[in-house]
């Protein structure tokens, strides 16, 4: 973090259209979790279980809602949402390596691509024919884009991304470490006793202000395109396989996996580790928690899990014998309430 | 896809040996769905559930069962298995990036390695002391092949694939970005307070035909090596654990994983996300559906489950809460039996 | 494996303190499994289900305990821990690919990056400007070290391995091809209708003598550090998100996922596939069994679990359909006792 930027409270407020309270001259160089920041640094309340911690707090400020201020120390910037509000501010503070316009002479880059003047194309970088860098991009060290595909205007790939082939990239998407694009859907066919590969004839569609985590695979279609909508949000080590659509503004936490063809809605939320089926229907608006696999089409929005409770070793043991049993077990309680009502 | 490629339907149905029912001289350009096909495509009809769209198809041709032949209204190729007489016709519209033998003048190849001359090496891979790449192999860009390892005949890397040491692949083996074969297997002694690293003195061995997806991990053995025999199909961001054996013709689905030294009969499928602990074996013609734990060996053929439901939250957390008191259910039970039968 | 490399039996047992039966001035080249080691190799005998194996052993010697010393029919090494000192004797015998020191004249390297002289850096490597590589350090082919990031002192990325930004790895440190460290924390917060990205500026802070797995991602953290103490070690695939703090000498295997700011203590392990959600603890000496997913902090050591059994899956359908009906189940259990008690 640099340590010359600096900004008052008053402009602050006045930027994002927060209510000041307090010295509006006050100077913030940073920003800090309500235990841990010091004088010149912005502190937040978001979540009400912090609310302790305010009192004591040694911030300079504290970006908190209007139920929070009179508990509040220093001065504060009042905002209806206290986590957007720091997120903004606290874009403020953060130091991206400078990207200088132009591509890295260890670069290869090959004749038939087309790098726009203003993007930037890091060292090592790879870029075959017809692959295309569009204006403002910005190519960390060692990424690989490979035929027919497109990084659109101000999208950032941070480092040894790799676009295999067919694949298109809206605008300002972030990729990245590790992540790779493209790659061959997995479609075989099974002739007497072996496998055949189904050719992956698709691409992949990736929607402006997209995010992929590292690590994090997308096959291309078989025959359609893969396409993520707008907005949709990728953590690290996820799966999406050939032919998935997923909506605009859906977030998927880490090592969740969609198989093929699976079409998720807007505005889902998919836990850490949650499983979809292949050529299912997720409803918009539908929470998955972690762990969970979704094995039949989700029509409603809401929330839906599966699984068990985590217990100790022994106890859990016990518990799962029984459920091997369970089926003759409601068939035995079936059995006592026939006897009941037979007496 | 090149829009250059054209076949006549004769030609095809001569070639893979197929039966054409009307016009033979129409030409195919390209493939595509039921749905979607345009009059220059060739669609087909496997899954019977899509048998509705056959009516209206406006492909040019369609592969199908003859069953479904009389319902055709355009010329028809008639097959045994249309998915697998689609996926080799498919073949003949795939265009893969031209890879002329040589290496690239950026690569780094060590004095001691071996490149035959009709293998090509792409940007930027490192081949080091002892590595050996044979007839007709192809590594795309940022392969790193190292001491030890062997790329078998006709293989393809598409970009960015790792072979850390004593990797052995056979012929025609495909394997996509960012898999790494041969690392350390996960040995680890614990002495006193602290661990001490078992070394990891074994390979890995993967035989022809077999395809490895992005982002995949097989380690090395710790004495005898790892190993996959012929034909045998991983997707992306699966977990091989060292001196794990895999049956020919076995396929594993996304995000799966296998523990140490686990064995795998031939022809499995294992469902994505699904986990076998170590030390097991798992007999011929087993199916794990996804997300399953295999924590026991399988000795007879068939399909295995476990896991539960998925349910809406509310509904899902009553039944959770009740398995953690299963045991005691299934007591209570057992003395509402014991009340009735000495009633 | 050197062929070169021989050591006596007797200078064995004296380097690490092992008792010695039978001829000292046997000569040991390399290490094998009871099952298959030649008269070469040394064998060992750790797990006592291996002992039937033991008479019929054409090792050279073996490592046991000295309970098992009296059938052994060749020369033995006795350890009152056989797999430590057989990882100790076989790391004799694992040669690693030289690393002389220097810069591979293909790496990038940063004017201000800091490069010991007695690091060695491999071929296409890039450091960037503010990172330190320390004495000793070895980074084979294709590592990436983004600003502010420190190799400490004789650790070693074996290829392949992004350090993004804020990363700092101590001394003695092993890391797998693939992994991708100090890439942003997943934190997001939802505007109206979008996603506002909440900066990351955190870094990540490994202990000494860790080791991360192949394709391992670790976030850095949003304000404060993640954080791995001394001597823990992550198996492949693994996810840790932002902010998790990770005690001493735990071990976590495959593709197992901690969310962010989860605090996992010391001596743990985290079986394959186990989830950890966010902002929990879990204390001290803790055992997570694979594919369990922990959904409240765990204060006392032992061994946990959650799941079901693999069953076939015909029974497993119809007894995973009663859980559906589990509590309803337990009601009418509850009804047939009141009746009971009423009678």
């Amino acid at each position: 973090m640099s340590a010359a930027v600096r900004h008052r409270l008053d402009a602050l407020a006045a930027r994002f259209g927060l209510e000041l309270r307090g010295d509006g001259a006050r100077e913030i160089a940073g920003v800090g979790t309500l235990a841990e920041a010091g004088p010149a640094q912005l502190g937040f309340l978001a979540n009400p279980r912090y609310a302790a911690q305010l009192a004591a707090t040694r911030a300079g400020a504290v970006v908190l809602r209007a139920e929070h201020a009179a508990l509040c120390p220093v001065p504060a910037l009042i905002a209806a949402d206290p986590y957007v509000a720091y997120a903004k501010i606290a874009a403020l503070f953060e130091t991206l390596p400078a990207a200088a316009p132009g591509v890295h002479p260890s670069a290869v880059v090959a004749a038939g691509a087309r790098v726009a003047p203003t993007a930037s194309v890091g060292p090592l970088c790879v870029i075959e024919d017809g692959a295309a860098i569009e204006d403002g991009a910005v190519l960390g060290p060692h990424c690989v884009i490979g035929p027919d595909c497109t990084v659109g205007a101000q999208s950032r790939l941070v480092a040894r991304v790799t676009l295999v082939a067919r694949v298109t990239l809206g605008k300002r998407v972030l990729v990245h470490p590790g992540a790779v694009l493209g790659a061959d859907g997995f479609g075989l066919a099974f002739e007497r006793d072996h496998w055949i590969k189904v050719p992956q004839l698709g691409g992949v569609r990736i929607g402006d202000d997209c995010e992929i985590g590292a690590n994090t695979t997308i096959d291309r279609g078989a025959l359609d395109d893969t396409v993520l909508e707008e907005d949709v949000r990728l953590d690290n080590q996820i799966q999406i396989a050939h032919n998935v659509k997923i909506g605009a503004h859906t977030a998927l936490a880490g090592c969740a996996a969609v198989a093929g063809s699976a079409k998720i809605g807007r505005h889902c939320l998919i836990g850490g580790g949650a499983g979809i089926l292949g050529h299912l229907e997720v409803a918009d608006r539908v929470t998955i928690t972690a762990m969970s696999l979704v094995t039949h089409s989700i029509r409603e929005p809401g929330e839906y899990s599966s699984g068990t409770p985590l217990e100790p070793n022994r106890r859990w043991r016990r518990n799962a014998a029984r459920i091997r049993h369970l089926d003759e077990l409601a068939r035995r309680v079936a059995a006592l309430e026939k006897d009941k009502h037979d007496e």
